[in-house]
Parts: C-alpha cells; sequence; structure tokens
C-alpha cells in the first residue's frame, strides 16, 4: 500500500515515553500528574456504574453534562452556549480537535499552524489533503508576530489553529493578541480551532483569554478543551469542544461516524462534579506553586528559563550544560541520568533546535525534588 | 463553507431514538441492551481507579488486554497476534472501522460495501475521498453473490468492507462464504475490514468463521470487534482490532493523532474479566433464547420472518401488515403505539424499501413481552 502519512512516525510522546519506562527513568516527558484524582470524582463514576448508566450516551453527549459546561462558560467568558446544538463531548480535546480538521479541510485547502506545535495538527490536516502553513513562533517569549501571521493568510485559508495556554512552551496568548487575531480574521470566513485544553493552568493573576470572549472570534471558532487535563485523568480521555450551531452541526457529521458518542457513565460524573466550580477554579495556585516549588529548586543550575505563564509545562534552556543536540541531550538524560523530558525540536519548524528542553511539572513534590535533584549536577 | 458530507444527516440511531424518547415509546431500534452488566466488571474499573490507573494508556492501549485478545483469539481462532504490534485498542469497533478507513484510503480509492449496511462506513470513505463501490445483497437470505461481487472489483479497489454477524439481517458468512471472499482477493492488495462486532452472538450450533481464520485474509485484514456488544456495556465505548504488523503500524500513524489513547482503568478491568472465558463463550446461548422468545410470541403475528442467525437483531416482514413505506410505519409505530425499531430501507442502496424493520432483542423477557403485545395487535 501507498502510505498517506509517509514522513509520519510514532508520537514522540510515545518513543520517549517508552524510552523512560525501559530505563526506569523519572518521567517528566508527557502530560499528566503523577498523583492521583480527587476520591470524589471516582467515586461519581463508580455510582454513575452501578445506577445502570453502561449504555451508549447520546451522540453529542450526555445533556447534563453539555448543561453543566454551558455554565461554566457563561460564568468564566459570558458566553451562552446551547447545550443542545453547540456543545459535543468528546474522547479528548485530540478527538475534538482531529474531527474538526477531519470535517473542515478540503483537499488543497490551507491551514495555519503556530510553531513549536502539539504533534497532532499537522498529520490530521494532511490526512484530508489540506497543507499546513506553518509560522515560528519568536523563541524567546514565543509571541505571534502578527504581520507575518497576516501575510500567511490566503484565498485558500480555510481554518486557524491556535493553542491558549501553549503547549509547550507555557505562553499565554493576551487580550491584545486575541483582538489582533480577530481583526485579521474578522474579514475572512477562516474557522478558528482554539486548543484550550490548558484553560484553568495559568499563573501570576494573568486571565486566560478564551476565544468564546471575543464576538467575532466566537462566531467562527470550536474551542477545544479537557476534562483530563483539568481533573487529574488524562487516561480517561473526556474533552469538549463548542461552537455555534451551524458550525457544530457540520462537526458531527464527522464525529457520530468516527466515535459515534463517548463514555456515558464518565459523562455523569463530571456533571455532577463540575457543578461545583472550586473542583476546577483553584488548579491555576496549585499548579504555579509545583512551578514554583520546581524552578526554585533549580535557581542555582546551569539551565536559563523564563517562568512558564501557564500550562503545567516548562521549557529549560540549555545553552550553558551541553553543545548537544535537544534530542541527543533528552537521550542521555534518560539512559544516564534517569530523567525524562521531551526535546522540543521536534515541535518545531523544520525541527530547529533552540536548545530546550521541556518538563512536566505536574508531579509530587518528591518528584520535583528528585528531577531537580539530577539537573542541578549537570 | 463547504461541506464536506452534503447529502449526510444525523444518523438514523439518534433520529429515531430521540423519536422514541419524545413519544415514551418502548426502545428497540439503536442496538444496546436494556439489562445491566456483570457486577463484577463494574466491580473491576471502580478498582482500577481507585488503584490510580487514571493516566494515559499507552497509544496502542494497555499491555494486559492487548495480551488477554491474542490468548482469546489463539483459543477461537487458532491465530497468534503479537500483542506488542497487532493490536490496538479503539473506542468501540466504530474507531477501529473509521481510522482503518481513513489511514488507507486515497482520494479516488473505491471501497466495496455490501448493503444492506450500519450507516458509517460510506461517509468515512467519503472523507478520504474515496469512492463507496455498493452491492445490494439479495433481500431474502442476505446472502453474497459472489460472482457478482468478483465483477466489482476493479485496479481502483483499495479495501472491502465485510460484516459477519451481519447488521441488520442477522446474516453470517459461512465457511464457503469466507474462502470464496478469499479466492477472490488472493490475487490482490486490497486490504480487508471486517467487522465482526457480534462475533460472540452467534445461534443454532453454527460457527463465527472470522477472518482471522484464514491465511490469505488475515494477511489484509483488519478484525474489528466491541466489548460493548459482548459485555452489555455500549456506553464504555471500548472496542479494538487486530492486524498484522506492517498494516498495524500505517493504522497507528492516524490512531495516535485521532484519539492517542482510550480509557485507561476501563482497559484494566477488560484485561481482568477477559481471563475467564465464561464470562463471554455463553453468549450466542443467552440471545438465542431472547430470540426465541421473541419470535415465538410472534408466531401467530401478521409478521413474517426468517430467525435470526446471528447478532442480537431481528427483521420482521412488514407486507402483511400495512403497505407504508418503512419509514412511516416506523413512525406511526412509535407515535400510535409507544414501539420504537429501525426502518431498513435507510441501510440499503438507493434507499431500497423492502417493507423490513429492525428489532433489537437485547431486552429483558418484561420488554420482549411488551413489545411482542404491540406487534401482535397490527
Ligand atoms: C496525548 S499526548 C499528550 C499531549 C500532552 O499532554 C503533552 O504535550 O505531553
Ligand atoms: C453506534 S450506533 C449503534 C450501532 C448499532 O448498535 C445498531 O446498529 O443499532
Amino acid at each position: 500500500f501507498r502510505s498517506k502519512l509517509p514522513n509520519v512516525k510514532t508520537t514522540i510522546f510515545t518513543t520517549v515515553g517508552n524510552l523512560a519506562r525501559k530505563h526506569g527513568a523519572l518521567d517528566l516527558s508527557q502530560g499528566f500528574p503523577n498523583f492521583d484524582a480527587d476520591p470524589l470524582l471516582i467515586e461519581l463514576v463508580a455510582q454513575a456504574m452501578k445506577k445502570g448508566h453502561n449504555q451508549y450516551a447520546p451522540m453529542q453527549g450526555y445533556y447534563g453534562l453539555r448543561e453543566a459546561i454551558t455554565n461554566k462558560i457563561q460564568k468564566l467568558h459570558q458566553r451562552m452556549y446551547d447545550p443542545e446544538n453547540e456543545i459535543t463531548i468528546t474522547v479528548g480535546a485530540t478527538q475534538a480537535i482531529f474531527t474538526a480538521i477531519t470535517a473542515f479541510v478540503h483537499p488543497g485547502d490551507e491551514v495555519i499552524v503556530l510553531k513549536p506545535a502539539y504533534d497532532c495538527y499537522e498529520p490530521a490536516i494532511e490526512l484530508s489533503g489540506g497543507i499546513p502553513v506553518l509560522l515560528q513562533l519568536n523563541n524567546k517569549d514565543f509571541k505571534v508576530d502578527w504581520n507575518a501571521f497576516r501575510s500567511i493568510i490566503s484565498p485558500k485559508t480555510r481554518m486557524v489553529i491556535i493553542n491558549t495556554p501553549h503547549n509547550p512552551s507555557g505562553a499565554i496568548f493576551s487580550r491584545e493578541d486575541m483582538l489582533q487575531l480577530e481583526e485579521i480574521l474578522r474579514p475572512t470566513n477562516i474557522i478558528l480551532v482554539s486548543d484550550e485544553v490548558y484553560e484553568h493552568i495559568v499563573f501570576d493573576g494573568q486571565e486566560h483569554e478564551s476565544a468564546s470572549r471575543f464576538d467575532n472570534l466566537a462566531s467562527r471558532s470550536f474551542v477545544c478543551a479537557s476534562f483530563g487535563k483539568t481533573f487529574h485523568v488524562t487516561g480517561w480521555k473526556m474533552g469538549y469542544c463548542v461552537a455555534p450551531a451551524p458550525l457544530m452541526k457540520e462537526f458531527l457529521k464527522t464525529h457520530q461516524f468516527a466515535v459515534f458518542s463517548v463514555d456515558h457513565p464518565v459523562q455523569r460524573a463530571l456533571a455532577e462534579y463540575l457543578r461545583n466550580e472550586r473542583n476546577y477554579l483553584g488548579l491555576g495556585g496549585f499548579y504555579q506553586q509545583k512551578r514554583d516549588f520546581f524552578l526554585n529548586r533549580l535557581s542555582s543550575s546551569k539551565f536559563k528559563f523564563t517562568p512558564s505563564h501557564g500550562t503545567y509545562f516548562q521549557l529549560l534552556d540549555f545553552s550553558e550544560v551541553s553543545s548537544e543536540s535537544d534530542e541527543a541531550l533528552a537521550e542521555r538524560l534518560i539512559i544516564d541520568h534517569k530523567l525524562a523530558c521531551i526535546p522540543i525540536s521536534s515541535f518545531n519548524l523544520d525541527h530547529q533546535d533552540h536548545q530546550l528542553l521541556r518538563f512536566c511539572f505536574a508531579k509530587t513534590e518528591e518528584t520535583l525534588e528528585s528531577a531537580t535533584n539530577i539537573l542541578n549536577k549537570l
């Protein structure tokens, strides 16, 4: 057979994760916590199963969960999405993003992706015959150059994908960034996919500026979010997306045949759990403490860094530690030092290596202590 | 925007299900049981969550579950799949089928689909720019005319999709059918997607002839299966597929970006539960009793039928009950008689109406009693 993705390899998260396991390394690579979820949430799933909610959920998702999401977004971003026609529960944000791309990108369409980027966007675009148009972010502060952005928009641009808070850099889009984006997209009919899986993990008193806060952006956007990242249950593969009804109607044509629907008892539990806003509003503070714990312990190391503004990732500049490539150093760290992280050249345009490694700090203090002990000796 | 699926509507299962709910009808439409799963299986999920298996499973699935599947297939079909490279756990069989199509069908490729067929195959083919080539089965016994099948194979044929036991008819492929198929495909490099979600629901002492039993078929096949159908938990959205390593490697390139991985605690539970073969070997007998209960009570009704050979569906011929279209009758049954079923013209080539309705008999005797009471009065 002829491959549709001849250049695609196994995702870096699987490759690095496997190597980490093989060498018994501390794993700060893939983005997941090594502490557990709230026992109440787990108990709610067990109860939903025992109550017999074990058959197909509605195709768009359990209505009660869609309602709870409506309420959350209304409170946080002052926009009212109709739970009937504007919200779909998905197999993590990954499936929401993949399905939005698959449903809207025609062969020959261009899709703008800001690099560095999580590795799932481009293959999805290519599977639909689309053309990823890549713009490299500044490698210091990861800000978008909006003039450069404007210049790559063409009549063929069908979609733009943004990600805020940004994986892997921890940068966040400011209100001004969102207004710039809105101004540029206003005269077009370009669809926006806004990957906001770290929406509740923002630090230092800043605000998460969701695309759903901006009228014109919201009217063209799939805002994609994750329960796994917010509730420490990445393994449950639960997310959702919201979009205006006409866009969502088209999305569902694909969703219904890609997965049909998602885990029913977990949706019941999340609906209940989401009602209490204390279950997610404290998340920024919780992870800020971890970021600070991690960085404070590195203050006299040879690594340089700007503190992450959001997500649970921190980039470390290793230019004074080693002259190796980021991939070579990441591999050596696993094999010789038993510590795993992500070399971010794999996220960059043309695999550019800016001597940056990404560490996930969604870990217990004990793990962060061991990890920083290793890093301090380099 | 321009739709990629201009002719696709909301899946019939959602449309009929919603109408049934609205009118408080007994629901024998979509394929799911109205009795509950084994409490042991539910308990195993709760335990897995409490033990902390709540973060990402490996991309291909939890290894222990892949091993348990290997063992099951080896015992039932005498073929050894490598759990490392030849098995992937998916979000139900639907995601396995969608992903196989998306990963292998190029624009312009032809894919053979036997009609009537479950409605998910054709839109997936069209999303990849492929061309569904449809062959209508005989509307009495739903057998394949292998000469007709042979005649529609062309140099552009990339894939064939089969479904045994067959939804909606309950027909099953015999050993001779499979050997014919194998003979026809032998000189080609056509990929086979074998939808075997009802593999354990076969009646009257017949055998399920999995594609994995036939060397040449197995070498080109994705065999897709469902835990939801087998363990009465359709709402957990859990399935898997097996294929030779080179095919699976290509499949995973898409799978990793379509969903990344699937629910981890449920996979742990299924691995444990699957070890005891009594948890699935009795399923044919269990559902045969339900089929017989349902049909015995219809023996003096005006409906005609051939007993289903497999699946948990039964077709009823209503030609002596009404001259309406199957869709009109199905709608009237819901609204006036509070009983929902699936009109199968929606599964047929050109929407042909053979005056057949599909009933799901995966229901308690009480429900089947009420349903047959309604049908007997027509
Ligand atoms: C599905 S892989 C995980 C994506 C993420 O969490 C990461 O960037 O590590
Ligand atoms: C995912 S819809 C269900 C498919 C099935 O079970 C059916 O044919 O009813």
